[in-house]
């Protein structure tokens, strides 16, 4: 049988461990993961692009393990009461090919991709980071608040939504977790005075919802939203403030802010800075930027930290997806057995 | 909520509308969807590699309709008491990127794949065909020769495999189905005066499970377990008895028996003979081969085939795999919201 844990399932889990604990060891199991980069077998992910939406397969091995992903992105899926994005994922016995666990993704794509960008500023932002602008106050906005939060002790929030309503669910959400959040009336007035900014918008364009003017000595910027080809966030002068760190550059090189530059702009591979092998950040003037799109060993991380959590609890239910004759080269008396009339 | 059947739900359905039954009409769906090759946006699958097993996803997408499958392929499997491939699968709303409909296909798969084999023998066989000799009597040879009874109407089948054991599964199987069923000692002995050869073996190995000798002129050749790189089972020389027929080259000729032949080997789309843009079998005496590996769309076809055939009844069940929060932004809100305590 293989292991299942959906919705109400991750909701339990949420409510049993905590959004905000659960992140902060999420972020340790991710930096764990790209500790060891190099025993993982990586592969771009694989979009099927419509003028809407894509819907993506995002997966990844390790010798023993094996994951992936299902992910779509439709912007316009709010405005018909959907979701942007939506997702669910697998883990898979690499010897003998048989999923073993089955989860749903979109709480917890959610939560890992909030608990990456923690770990790596936990890494690349300076280490007394006060205050962090946050561009997009949507689905993914309160929880790079309290990844951010957990793992870098980021009090002060300056939020900006080109929505009133985001912003205000926002502050409705966070309201009582012990944060000082200003509302802003554009992403310049957010930013300024951030430490940190984060840009979390999901429009499918190429815009520019920071500028360069915005960017000031020493800041770290966290880009999250342009994650796919024709969707961008950042002014492009920005990428040359500073060192720009990414994921696996064959991914991000099509969907990342770099999409826009030259195919050899430089930029650091980020567990190159975990290994020792490439700088971080220099100084406390640097500009530091990671241009964030998701990466398949994030989801690897997640579902692992997942099934490691729920494993013998009432979170992970059986279900019958995978066929066990009892002769193995028998499927077919298995397939057509008599079935007790129900 | 998404729709799901499960292993038993997939046992019962065949019981309660029959194999046979179920590959005539899944051939037919196969064939509608090959008809409309062009609607579909294509890829060669995704694979990961090990030295003991492969595991593979196959997308597929027209403009209404997503489908990927998980499968995995491990030849030693079956040792150590579990099936050489499984296999599940997912069908999506491509307008909102929403998962539908999840469903087992390790059964689905074997149904498929057999319906595809008919139908295109269908086509490339000669019409008056009555014997089928088949090389390797696992997982996937009951199914053939359901297949093939239904469809063409074989009923003389000359079987061999190098475990005795599976010989006498199959006809243990079989052997109430009013098949005439001559079980062999070697390949050339069941190819010899069979109209339609159909291989379906399992070693990831460069095998000759069939030689040029034991083709002679007339034959269909339905070779469908040579399926991945460093797998075949043809003497290669077969390849230049008459025109040999693919599903998607890209895939093919990394994967079916082509892989050891120059790159600008010639094949022929089967689609094509289809469409009619294409010449099938011309004479009589022509060797056809349909150098088969299983494509995306056979797996959309048997899906979609499944689902509508489920719809409204109780063998699809309701699973919460994708989170529906009220306000589609607030996703957080969703996913700490207070539980009652069980």
């Amino acid at each position: 049988m293989t292991a299942f844990v959906g919705v109400s399932d991750m909701v339990r889990w949420i409510a049993q461990h905590g959004a905000a604990e659960i992140m902060a060891g999420m972020a340790d199991a991710v930096e764990e993961d790209f500790r060891r980069w190099e025993s993982f077998d990586k592969s771009a992910r694989v979009a099927s692009h419509t003028p809407f939406g894509v819907i993506e397969l995002m997966p990844i091995s390790d010798p023993d393990l094996y994951a992936f992903k299902y992910v779509n992105g439709h912007p316009f899926n709010p405005a018909r009461g959907y979701q942007t994005v939506t997702a669910f994922g697998v883990l898979a016995d690499v010897h003998n090919g048989y999923p073993v666990f089955l989860a749903e993704m979109t709480v917890l794509t959610a939560l890992r991709t909030a608990a990456t960008s923690a770990m790596v500023a936990r890494h690349l932002a300076r280490a007394d980071s006060q205050v962090m602008a946050m561009i997009g106050a949507g689905s993914q906005a309160e929880f790079q608040a309290l990844a951010f939060h957990a793992v870098l002790g980021i009090e002060k929030l300056r939020i900006f939504d080109v929505d009133p309503a985001a912003s205000e669910k926002f502050v409705r959400n966070l309201g009582s977790r012990g944060f000082d959040i200003t509302v802003c009336s554009s992403a310049s007035e957010a930013a300024a005075g951030a430490d940190i900014v984060t840009t979390c918008t999901a429009d499918k364009a190429v815009a520019q919802v920071l500028t360069d003017a915005d960017v000031t000595p020493g800041m770290h910027i966290n880009t999250i939203g342009g994650d796919c080809p024709g969707k961008t966030e950042l002014d492009p002068r920005i990428l040359d403030r500073g060192p720009v760190f990414v994921e696996y550059p064959p991914q991000t090189r099509i969907e990342g802010e770099i999409q826009n530059v030259a195919a050899d702009f430089p930029v650091t591979e980020f567990w190159k800075v975990l290994a020792g092998t490439a700088p971080g950040r220099t100084s406390a003037e640097q500009v530091t930027i990671f241009d964030s799109v998701g990466f398949a060993i994030e989801d690897f991380s997640a579902l692992r930290y997942l099934r490691e959590s729920v494993a013998g609890t009432s979170l992970a239910h059986e279900i019958d997806l995978v066929a066990a004759p009892e002769d193995p080269k028998d499927l077919f008396g298995f397939a057509t057995a008599p079935v007790p009339v129900a």
